[in-house]
């Protein structure tokens, strides 16, 4: 029904066809180190469009409240004073879990799991690395993590996790060209290496991988 | 297509009429001190079920892998040989954060999030609390923990958190009986003990909760 739909790099054209086929569509998607648009541009354009009078659709991959800037944008709609409505998405830790065969969760394996960004800021990741490697039940998932991969295995073994803690790297998830790659801490960086990794990534570190083998889609 | 369909308490009516009209409805959700029918058991009847030459269906609320003892369901179907898909579902944290106007992530308030269960055992809520109240930074999610939000405020404020640390309690979240509840870690025992509660509900605890007042559905 929109008018105008605001679209992310991540967002396919099956997704994209489903839109009204007169609707203005506006690429605003971002690329590492290529900002298609900066994100307060993009709050300010669904903004004037809305004053407009236009039904606009913010559309993304995954969940607009996992790491997809949706409360920054609806909080620039509030503050202006524009009805709408979010829709839930399911997020890329699961939709590469369930593609991948890699629970979350596992009574067994790990009791909670924890989502993080892998996003590098002047060559270096600024988390919060003690309290990542400490808790050995839980699952972690990185967002982005191509480019931080050296580092998140580094610092997770230096904060205390085993070095054979078991890590997988999914390549383009739940699509035709999904890939997974599993390893442990000290090896997953030379395995990375040497294959020709295309984003986007998801990394997931715990107990868990071990299942992929297993439960991989058959 | 299924023939059987193995469906969840949280599944609605709306969606069981999704299912073909004659596929055979087994109950088999669980609710707490009253489990329908053990895990075990819901493992069993797949593999049975599915060696019968049937088409099955596990139907569950929320998403497979996350707080949804898919994996162990799956573990099952692979030891018996018996093949599968999994598809991946809106997981309840990101359910209710869209419905209740509470992003789980936020460039200023939260780099990352953490899902936890808050479920009682033996009446104590055995979890890592030096770790879940150490960083500032990140959004913490309990799954169903109603009947143990007092012993999760009192944790966090014994390991370290802010007592006026921001908490919202969803009660049946995405549901037309939505109901959301905020207060503080010290407050929110009593606010909720003055008030009839209906489960299912999620805990959320951080500073992202306080844009829940200006960005509910409007």
């Amino acid at each position: 029904q929109a008018d105008v739909v605001l679209f992310d790099r991540l967002v396919s054209q099956e997704i994209l066809n489903m839109t009204r086929q007169d609707a203005e569509k506006i690429h605003v998607g971002k690329q590492r180190q290529n900002h298609t648009m900066p994100q307060q541009y993009i709050s300010q354009l669904l903004v004037s469009l809305a004053k407009e009078g236009k039904r606009v659709l913010r559309l993304k991959g995954g969940d607009p409240f996992i790491f997809g800037r949706g409360g920054e944008e609806i909080e620039e709609l509030a503050a202006a004073g524009i009805p709408f409505q979010v829709v839930p998405g399911i997020t890329a830790a699961s939709g590469c879990a369930s593609y991948a065969g890699i629970p979350l969760t596992h009574r067994e394996h790990s009791q909670s799991v924890r989502f993080v960004t892998g996003h590098l800021k002047n060559d270096t990741c600024d988390l919060n690395w003690k309290s990542l490697a400490e808790d050995d039940q839980q699952t972690l998932v990185f967002y982005m993590g191509l480019f931080s991969l050296s580092i998140i295995c580094q610092e997770l073994i230096k904060h205390g996790m085993p070095e054979n803690k078991a890590i997988a790297l999914i390549q383009q998830g739940t699509t035709p060209s999904q890939k997974v790659y599993t390893g442990t801490l000290a090896t997953m960086p030379d395995i990375i290496a040497r294959q020709e990794v295309r984003a986007p990534t998801l990394i997931i570190v715990g107990d868990v991988v071990s299942l992929h083998e297993k439960l991989a889609w058959q």
